[in-house]
């Protein structure tokens, strides 16, 4: 939630149109994005800025990496513009630590969801650029439709004389289109401010004719194998869509579904997706957790870590810890965990200091990567 | 199984070849088909045609949305020709009231298979093109080969004067090929006479060398996924593969394998697929009720469509409906059910006056949509 | 492991560049590769050579088709040198009939990797160069990555007087890239010295960021899928990745884990892969196993081609055997199980007189095919 985008861009760009730089894997993990949670930017409640509100103002595990005020699909059509008004009057205030991105509306089928959607980009980066580090676009088609977003954007920020790329773009993939130029839009959004590709289940399966049949909806487990494949070819976070069935109900009693969500979120993190949609302050807490090293995890690796500069020390190439072998390639990924867990606590150190042993965390940041 | 397609054709290219338009699935939906029913076009039976006349005289949930008469596999190397005569001389005097695709020879593997394909398209056009909807066209490869069937087509629909595109072409992707291409055959066939992409698993297996083990065999999930997203990217229709599987026995008793093929069925609809593949009339009957909206899904849907226009005439933008809130987005969802709903009454209008209460037709046909 | 493969590769190159000719899985087939064992090229024992030297002189079931000296992953930095001195040493007098194809070191995104690569290659042109049949290269990139690969290949083939195509190349895809161009990667090879496509799931989920939750890695099944498709449609051989979890270990005893592995080996057989990777003189013999037609399909198919043949002679097109209608198409496939058995056959006819009996064999063998 500030201006310092443009050279994270500028990083990313360089590493990503050079086959034989370092991993961009690391790029993707500095962008931390465990948590994408939107929340209604307008309610019709006392305070229609409630839901903005408690978003901006979570803490602990309950404060998600990335913020969404949602002048979209979460906000009434009568409401839309109260909506803009409240990120407006909000954003400057917050002591919020994360990313902010509002959704605004589009529809690659429907010129007035643009245009609507044209005029809250402009809003925003007029009124609040300097507090926001990207617009969500949704609904968008072809590649060529989400350049034409791009554009919206690009022409917004020079108009208000922001830096190039200082304004990041991440799209919700949910249209057959746009499924089929992934790996168009992808590549060329590794070039571009593109920065996330979100998945989005209820409209895809509307648009495929998908049914639910036997109360189970299609997963699209390879939709999402090949989200997560592109952003990682591509330096993009890619992220799971939102889970609905916030409660259960059983004998009369109705709870948080904690289980189902937890098992969403797994599966996402499993095929390598970097967070989870979050509707919910229990499902924040949860997708930050899954998707964030477990405490054996990181004790493992700055153990190999710190095994493997001994060796080194002494001369030796190989180095055998804990019966696997360590070379240059499995030694990257031991970084990446203590590289996740530092970007991390520095936008979260009540989470890492909650999870992690003190003396773990000391030897971690100890480390010489 | 007349000649009003050269319009619907004019109608869904200017659709899809304009991203702002409505969307496509409107278009999908009017272009009917459940089910695609393949009845051998002769065997060596007392009347070789009993097949085919069965198909062409079935009524009610038995009646298919498309009759595949099948000059292909279906029919003895031997009976070819005789398959052919009984088409031509069956269809013009048939009543069948849904659409009418004969399939053909060919292969992108094998000239000969491309001649003798030729030769029944041809035949086929001359002699009933004004009582086919277009032709069934196997084993196709690459966009190029689909793209050589296209032109054998157009020549015929040319040299025999039908209006340009009045013959369509649906095409089995059966091949690694078509389906490394796809993408491709699908985004040129939003453009063309392309209507239907039609799965074909025995021979796509046989040409993986997948292999049954364990007596299971691939179920090709993610080609399903695939060709239900390309279909919807591109107005095309995606329909199931056959399951041969029509008979079960146990203990001395042979019996219709009805759970197994409804389970087929209902795994293709939840992903998208427009239709199955059928190869008896009990298949057809569970198919045309699979891929129809059941009783509580049209209640519910007109019912909303009802509310949301009273709360429009009453000003407010946003409705909430069973706790639902309802947009133009979700509005568009409910349409399309009523209007599927409104394509079947037309063809099949036995189907739709059994299933749902005649209050409730009359209700959703009195919709202002 | 011997000269002969710029034959095999101009036959293949004009099969598969002309859509008309006979399906390439035959020509799959002529490549046998079910298992494809990696041998680490040296080790810290007294014999360095000691894997070597066995996978060499395996001899059974436990041959592999593919023997794969590992210079790469499976050698310590400090042995790599040691590692290509044995291969240059043992590979001349060996007298293992399968092929060989010495994994080398490469990274798409680390330039020292392709230089270490680009010489191992080199010494193994030029020391070996007729003992070889190709060579497999790791971590590979997009398309440009892997035509890098090709041209240090074919620069040392050219340099040490060997015939354009005579050594091979595999490549091993574990990159979000490599999967993200996979058309055309392997569309690309169909015309070029490129032979197998390797899945290599470590490196892929590190890449991805994939987790093991629940002790469960992802399977990535989608791009299996996809591997083999592309493999079939290109005339390559597709190949499934390694089984680390060699030995299980329940109430104080350890034993090898022949379950976990040939259920593994099962699923990659059951999409059509061509061959499984192996670790382990076991694994070899289970996958040998799997990946060759059962004794009763060999038995089925060969009837059914007596068959055929007796009742074409009779002048009758069509023929039904077992209750199944054999055509030309359905013809071709008991002809591909024929053809693979003749091909094992010739490089482990103790695999095949052990499996199947001596009569069938000889019926095989008699066919007119």
């Amino acid at each position: 939630m500030n201006g310092e985008h443009s050279a994270t861009t500028d990083e990313r760009d360089e590493q990503t149109t050079d086959d034989t730089r370092t991993q961009t894997m690391t790029t993707d993990r500095s962008r931390l994005c465990r948590t994408f949670q939107t929340a209604p930017a307008a309610v019709p409640r006392e305070n229609t800025a409630k839901y903005l509100d408690s978003g901006l103002s979570a803490t602990g595990f309950q404060k998600p990496d990335w913020l969404v005020p949602d002048i979209e699909d979460g906000t009434a059509p009568d409401m839309k513009s109260e909506a803009l008004d409240n990120v407006v009057d909000r954003l400057p205030d917050a002591e919020f630590v994360g990313e902010v991105w509002p959704r605004v509306e589009w529809s690659y089928e429907d010129e007035r969801f643009r245009d609507r959607g044209r005029e809250q980009i402009r809003t925003l980066v007029r009124e609040v650029g300097e507090f926001v580090d990207g617009v969500v676009v949704p609904k968008v088609g072809r590649l060529d439709d989400v350049k034409r977003a791009e554009r919206v954007v690009a022409e917004a920020e020079r108009e208000y004389g922001y830096a190039e790329g200082s304004v990041g773009l991440s799209v919700i993939v949910e249209s057959a289109r746009a499924v089929s130029d992934l790996r168009e839009i992808s590549q060329w959004g590794g070039e571009s401010r593109l920065h996330g590709l979100v998945f989005g289940p209820v409209d895809y399966t509307a648009e495929l004719g998908g049914r639910e049949l036997d109360g189970q909806p299609p997963t699209w487990d390879s939709l999402l194998w090949r989200l997560s494949n592109e952003a990682s070819a591509n330096g993009l976070v890619a992220l799971g869509g939102p889970f609905d069935r916030l409660f259960g109900e059983r004998a009369g009693v109705r709870f948080y579904n904690g289980e189902a969500y937890a098992d969403q979120v797994e599966r996402e993190a499993q095929v390598g997706l970097d967070g989870s949609w979050s509707l919910h302050p229990n499902q924040t807490a949860q997708a930050n957790r899954v998707h964030m090293p477990s405490p054996s995890e990181l004790a493992g690796d700055v153990q190999r870590i710190e095994s493997f500069h001994e060796a080194k020390g002494d001369g030796t190439g190989a180095v055998v810890v804990d019966g696997q072998m360590v070379d240059e390639a499995t030694y990257k990924n031991f970084v990446n965990t203590v590289e996740t867990v530092t970007v991390i606590h520095e936008v979260a150190p009540e989470q890492t200091t909650t999870l992690y042993d003190e003396e773990l965390l000391d030897r971690a940041f100890d480390l010489d990567l």
